[in-house]
């Protein structure tokens, strides 16, 4: 797919984003071997410039041709755009890594994060690769060691997401009813249904014919595309809180054989991709959003074996969701793809 | 214990704090048949005023001898004060109602919701009734239908609980740091172990030689004592979101028998206590905190059957924790004891 011998050109497409502005951060941060790096965005962007390292990148239209000569091409730009534009660039040669929806339950496109399921990038036959959402990533980082282990059956979990995960307009409305709280002033919504500063929301589509939202049943299929077990359950309540950066997760996992608590802190101390807190839980120790944001690990705290059903598992799972949830995890694909050829 | 004949005098200890004031304002609002109310509190507040009705009332200090000819005495002083006052409240003849958590586990003290276990107050012992944990209450108002119908065996619930369920100083510092992060400034903590402000925190204590906090403890001990049933099994995860007043809760319930939801949903339609949410979720259409905030209901939404345990179902309850959690839950206690005089 991406040849050994030539020149690496990385682009980014919906460069003007929060994902797409976190996937040159993290490409410079992380020393990306590009020997380019294009922005792309929408026509309406065209002109302006995005920060990359010590300094910036003018955003091109990212339009079919934008794509000749692409090695990689990181897709933070919508479904839509994914749909339309991630075909145009593999017809052109480009290894497209999409983050949106579009692609991720196509069972031509792999579905990975490279910790859990690296090897699903030997065969991409449409040249598309889904990123998993978000809050999906950061579940299956966690629970991955504990289900070579023991054999995942079913997962309950309760989300907390951040604003951030909704984009940079959820964002600034964020920010905007914060200020509003605080001047005692009634804040106002547009990007989300309600007030998110002080309140706690679910603010996702539901499902057609179902009780769940979206969110919900991204969890439910990504997890077992991405675990590669169609058996697994999960039942997901997911809900957004008023908080900037960082995705928290309260999980509970049940597993084909008991595991303890124990077992499941030596499985996960050494997992890739996992920071996990130790030491007896005290107030405040515990992983937070505050503490995660801008980091690249999945920070699991609060390991404790159920009191109804001794052998199942709770966690609790905290990540960037700008960065695993979403930049570092693509940029992370991107590094096998360069690795492998 | 409260004599048929005798003036009606209610006290109201620990006045100054978020709930003292929330349970004068309830029996105000409620017109509660006292023919005086009387405002305690420690003697640094001795002489300031504190509202009820269209007045005020002047706090007086909460000695032994401030409870003489006091027929009812609702406590939220927190759990020393109540361990030191209540007997000698109680001795002098007041029935005490007490919102710590000093007499809840006492076998001699009924611990009631009077929406599902009123006729605990038929024996009162020691004189003392205890109020549940304000997490505990909500979440057993929405499951005792569930549990009459099908018999709960096991409940795991993820909170989203609000500052004001840690009094008056945890509100006014999540006010500040909700200022300063408005300000990009960096917030100070000093109720709390960290900023909750734009972060979601676990601020208490952990219990002895256990995984769990405090808080979750009490979820499952008061649950099983509430519900009269001690096989129950309750998971409990207690999170802090940064919400001035309205907790939330993620609840999984598994039955005896199956229950699916639209039968969960007839028992949950005219439940005392409960408002059903109904109707197709849409994104914000479920309960929230906001829109609970000064209400008197349990609100209870996204009633749905579980992916993968059919015949458990999964809850989202919302309420006012200083009202139905605190203030309220203990005026209606007081009420039923008033009514069975």
């Amino acid at each position: 797919m991406v040849g050994p011998m030539s020149k690496v050109v990385v682009a980014v497409v919906g460069a003007t984003g929060v994902v797409g502005r976190e996937m040159l951060r993290t490409l410079a941060q992380r020393r990306f071997p590009a020997d380019r790096v294009i922005a792309l965005a929408s026509a309406r962007s065209a002109g302006t410039r995005v920060p990359f390292g010590d300094g910036t990148l003018e955003i091109a239209v990212a339009t079919p041709e934008a794509f000749e000569g692409v090695t990689i091409a990181l897709f933070s730009a919508g479904a839509a755009a994914a749909r339309e534009l991630g075909p145009e660039a593999a017809q052109r040669g480009a290894l497209v890594i999409d983050n949106s929806s579009a692609w991720r339950m196509d069972p031509d496109c792999p579905l990975v994060v490279p910790e859990v399921n690296a090897e699903a990038l030997a065969n991409v036959p449409k040249g598309i690769v889904a990123n998993p959402n978000c809050s999906t990533i950061q579940m299956v980082v966690a629970l991955k060691p504990l289900h070579d282990a023991a054999g995942l059956r079913h997962v309950i979990v309760s989300t907390y997401q951040a604003a951030s995960g909704k984009g940079q307009a959820a964002l600034a409305e964020l920010d905007a009813q914060t200020r509003a709280l605080a001047a005692f002033e009634k804040p106002s919504a547009s990007v989300f249904p309600a007030t998110l500063a002080g309140n706690v929301l679910m603010d996702w589509k539901v499902g057609q014919n179902t009780d769940w939202s979206e969110e919900e049943l991204k969890m439910v299929h990504e997890t077992r595309k991405i675990l590669g077990d169609q058996t697994i359950a999960v039942s997901p309540t997911t809900v957004r809180v008023p908080v900037r950066t960082g995705h928290s997760e309260a999980i509970f996992a049940r597993f084909a054989r008991p595991l303890g608590a124990e077992e499941a802190r030596s499985l996960l101390r050494n997992a890739p991709g996992v920071k996990l807190l130790e030491g007896p839980y005290a107030p405040g120790h515990h992983p937070q959003p505050f503490d995660c944001e801008g980091t690249d690990d999945v920070f699991v705290g609060r390991v404790r074996e159920d009191l109804g059903e001794p052998g199942s598992i709770h966690l609790w799972v905290v990540a960037d969701n700008l960065r695993k949830g979403a930049a570092l995890n693509a940029v992370q694909i991107a590094e096998r793809v360069l690795a492998n050829r």
